[in-house]
C-alpha cells in the first residue's frame, strides 16, 4: 500500500542523500531490483531497531554493533537471499559488501550499514553482488527514478512498494519498507529504512525511533512469525537546518511515529493472501502492555482471523480470546464493536443485526474491531490480516 | 482416534459407576447423544483441572466451586450448547441441572457436577434438558452400550469418541475426552472425565490430576484457542480395595498421566481439517518450563503447520520459531530432526535429501519434530495438527 497522499517526488527527498536500486542477480528475474544503495554526502546520525530471534543473520549481527552512530555514510540493502543461517562465511559476506560499497564509494567500512532479505541458508552469490554494488554506486541519484528502483529493491513477495514521505519545518523525511508475511523458502522479513535530514543527537535518534517502532512495527502481525533479519533503521543526514532539541523533540518523535505507523499498516495491509486489513483497537486496560497483549492475542487466533475472512461477526471468538490473553481485567467491563456496532456488554452478546454486519465486514477491505475495558488508561492499536485459504495454498505449496 | 489397545469392556468399568448417554434434542440430530449421565453408588473423590478463561461458562464457575472433594455422587454433561456467556440464567440452569439430577437420582444437589460444551452465548433449552435427565437416569448401566453411548452424548465437531481403559492393581481407570478444535458457533471446548475405583485422599486426587494434565492436555494444540468450558475431571468411588497411599502415589499418579495422555493426543489427531498429527519433542532445555515455550511457539506458528500440510521440511521456519520463543538458549547448540532426519546442526542446514524426507512426511499421518539444545535438562512434548486449507473453510464460512 503506498501512502498515496504524499508519494515522494524528488524534491521530497531528504537532502544529503542518493540512492537507487538495480538488478545484480540475486533473483532470477532480471526485470526486478535487488540490490539497493542509500549514501549521505556527509557522516549521518543512525538509529537501529533489530530481531531478537536467536539465529538473527549476519546482516543484523553487524549493524547492532554499529548503531546507534554520528557516522554513517552509506546503507546497501540486497534481497532474494537473507545471509541468514550461513555462519562464518555469511559474517564474512557481510563485512565484504560493506568494504566493496566503501572502496567504491570513498568511505570507512565501518560506515558502511548492511541488510538483507529473501532465502535463508544459502549463500550470498558473492560476485553478482559485488559487480551489483559499482552497478547501484554509479545510478545513485536523487530523482524519483531512483527513489522508486531504491524501493523496490528491497522487496521480495510484496505485491507493491511501501513508501511514506513527510515534511517538518525546513527538513523533511523518507522511508521505503518491505514485509508481506514470512514465506519459505523466501524467508521474507520486515525492514524499514527512514531518511530524514534533520540534525539529531544518535542517542536522541535511538531513543525515538525505539518509541516510534514500539507502537507500529511491534503492533503489526500477519502471522506471528519474527524472522532472522527484522530491521528498522533511522538515518538523519543533517544536511538541514532544523534540529531535534529537546524542545522539539516530542514534534519530531510524533512525526517519525507518524511515519513508522504508515509503514507498519502497509506490511499488514499487503499481507500474503489477505482479503482484509484489521485494526484491533483496545482501550481502558490498566497498562499499555496488557492492552497489546489483548491485540495480540486476537492478531494471533486463526479462528478470529478466518471468521473475519468468511464475514463472520464471530463475537465469541473475539471475546474468548481476551479471555484467555492472560491480563486481569473485570469480564463485565468489556464491551465489543465490530465496524462500531456494539456485539457484546455486560457478559452477554446484545441483540445485534448480524446480517447488516456482516455485509458491512463483506463488502470493505478493512474491519475495526474495538474493545473496550474499565481497568484505566491502556491502550494499544494493532493491524492484522484475516486468515484465507490462498494463505494457506500459498504457504503449503511444496517448494520443488 | 479410540484407544483401541485398550477398547473398554464392560468389565473394564470401574467398579461402583453407571453411566448412559441419550438424546434429549439440545442438539437437532435425533441421532446423536447429547446428554450423558455418570452415577457413583457412593460418595467419590472428585479433583477438577478448569479453564482459565475469563469468561468462563456457569457450570465452570459452580463446578470449580466443588472440587477438590470427597462426597461427588453423579456428573452430568450436555453437548450442543455450553451455557457460557449466559450471565445469571446460566448460572440459574446449571443449578438446575444439578438439582433434578439430585432429585431424580436420590442424591444431594452439591454432589453433583456439570458440564455442557458447543453454542455459547445461547440459553440451555432447559425443559428438554429435565426431560432428558430422566430419560438418561432411567437408561443408567454398566455394558458397552452404556459406555458408548455416555463417550459420544459429551461430543461436539469430534468425529470419534475418545476413550482410555487402564488396570491398576484390583483397580481401574475409564477416561473419556472430546475435542477436535473450537469451532464457531459451535464453540467446542476440551472436556475430560476419568472415573476409577481407587481409594484417594480428595488433596493427593487433586495433585496427581494437575500433574498429569500439565504435562497431557496442556500440551496440545489445535489452533492455540482456550475455550470457556475446557474441564478434565477425575472421580474416584473407591469402591476397589486398591489405594493411593505414599507408596503408591507415584505409581497410580504415572498410570494417570499416561490416560491423559493417551486422552490428550487424541484431540489433535481429530483435528479439524487436519491431515497430519504433529509431535514436537523438545529435550535438553535450562527448564521444562522453557521446553515448553520452545514446542508451544512451534506449535502456535501457522507457518510451521502450513509447511507440514504441504508436506515441505522446512527447517527455516521451526528453527526460526525457535529463535523467537524468547527462552534464552545457545543457538550453535540446536539440532533438528524430522522423523530422524538430521535437519540442522552448528548454525547451519545439513546437506539432507530433501525429497526422501519429504516423501516420509506425505506418507505417513504422524509426523515427529524433535529438536535438542545443549542448556540441561528441560524437556517437554507437544501434541499439534496441520493447517490445512479445509480447516480455513471449516471457520470461514459463514455460520447461517
Amino acid at each position: 500500500m503506498t501512502d498515496t497522499a504524499s508519494t515522494p517526488k524528488a524534491d521530497h527527498l531528504p537532502s544529503g542523500f542518493s540512492l537507487a536500486g538495480v538488478h545484480c542477480g540475486v533473483k532470477k528475474n532480471p526485470a526486478k531490483e535487488d540490490l539497493t544503495l542509500v549514501l549521505s554526502d556527509r557522516p549521518a546520525t543512525a538509529a537501529g531497531m533489530y530481531t531478537k530471534n536467536k539465529f538473527a543473520a549476519a546482516p543484523v549481527l553487524l549493524d547492532r554493533n554499529r548503531t546507534p552512530s554520528a557516522g554513517i555514510r552509506a546503507v546497501v540493502i540486497n534481497s532474494g537471499n537473507a545471509n541468514a543461517c550461513t555462519g562464518q562465511r555469511g559474517i564474512k559476506d557481510a563485512n565484504a559488501m560493506c568494504s566493496d560499497v566503501a572502496a567504491t564509494c570513498g568511505v570507512e567500512p565501518e560506515s558502511v550499514l548492511v541488510l538483507s532479505t529473501g532465502v535463508i541458508g544459502s549463500f550470498l552469490p558473492m560476485e553478482r553482488i559485488r559487480s551489483g554494488i559499482k552497478a547501484v554506486a554509479n545510478a545513485l541519484g536523487k530523482d524519483d527514478d531512483a527513489i522508486h528502483s531504491a524501493a523496490r529493491g528491497i522487496l521480495t513477495t510484496d505485491s507493491c512498494t511501501k513508501i511514506v514521505h513527510r515534511v517538518w519545518r525546513e527538513a523533511s523525511l523518507f522511508g521505503m519498507a518491505k514485509g508481506a508475511a514470512m514465506i519459505g523458502p523466501k524467508m521474507a522479513t520486515m525492514l524499514g529504512i527512514i531518511l530524514t535530514d534533520v540534525r539529531i543527537h544518535p542517542t536522541t535518534a535511538q531513543r525515538l525511533l525505539a518509541a516510534a517502532v514500539e507502537e507500529s512495527f511491534h503492533c503489526i502481525h500477519v502471522d506471528g512469525h519474527t524472522s532472522t533479519n527484522d530491521t528498522v533503521l533511522l538515518v538523519a543526514s543533517g544536511a538541514s537546518v532544523a534540529t531535534v532539541t529537546a524542545e522539539t523533540e516530542a514534534a519530531f518523535g510524533e512525526l517519525l511515529s507518524d511515519a513508522c505507523n504508515a509503514l507498519a499498516r502497509s506490511i499488514p495491509a499487503d499481507g500474503e493472501g489477505a482479503t482484509h486489513l484489521i485494526t484491533i483497537n483496545i482501550r481502558g486496560c490498566h497498562t499499555c502492555d496488557d492492552a497489546r497483549q489483548i491485540a495480540h492475542t486476537i492478531a494471533n487466533s486463526p479462528l478470529v482471523k478466518t471468521a473475519i475472512a468468511g464475514a463472520d461477526p464471530n463475537w465469541g471468538r473475539i471475546v474468548s480470546a481476551a479471555g484467555y490473553a492472560d491480563v486481569p481485567f473485570d469480564p463485565a467491563g468489556l464491551e465489543l464493536r465490530i465496524n462500531g456496532h456494539l456485539l457484546f456488554a455486560a457478559l452477554r452478546p446484545t441483540d445485534f443485526a448480524e446480517s447488516e454486519i456482516s455485509a458491512s465486514i463483506r463488502s470493505e477491505k478493512e474491519v475495526t474491531i474495538d474493545l473496550s475495558f474499565t481497568e484505566g488508561n491502556g491502550n494499544a492499536r494493532f493491524w492484522t490480516t484475516d486468515l484465507t485459504s490462498e494463505y494457506v495454498r500459498l504457504n503449503a505449496d511444496y517448494r520443488t
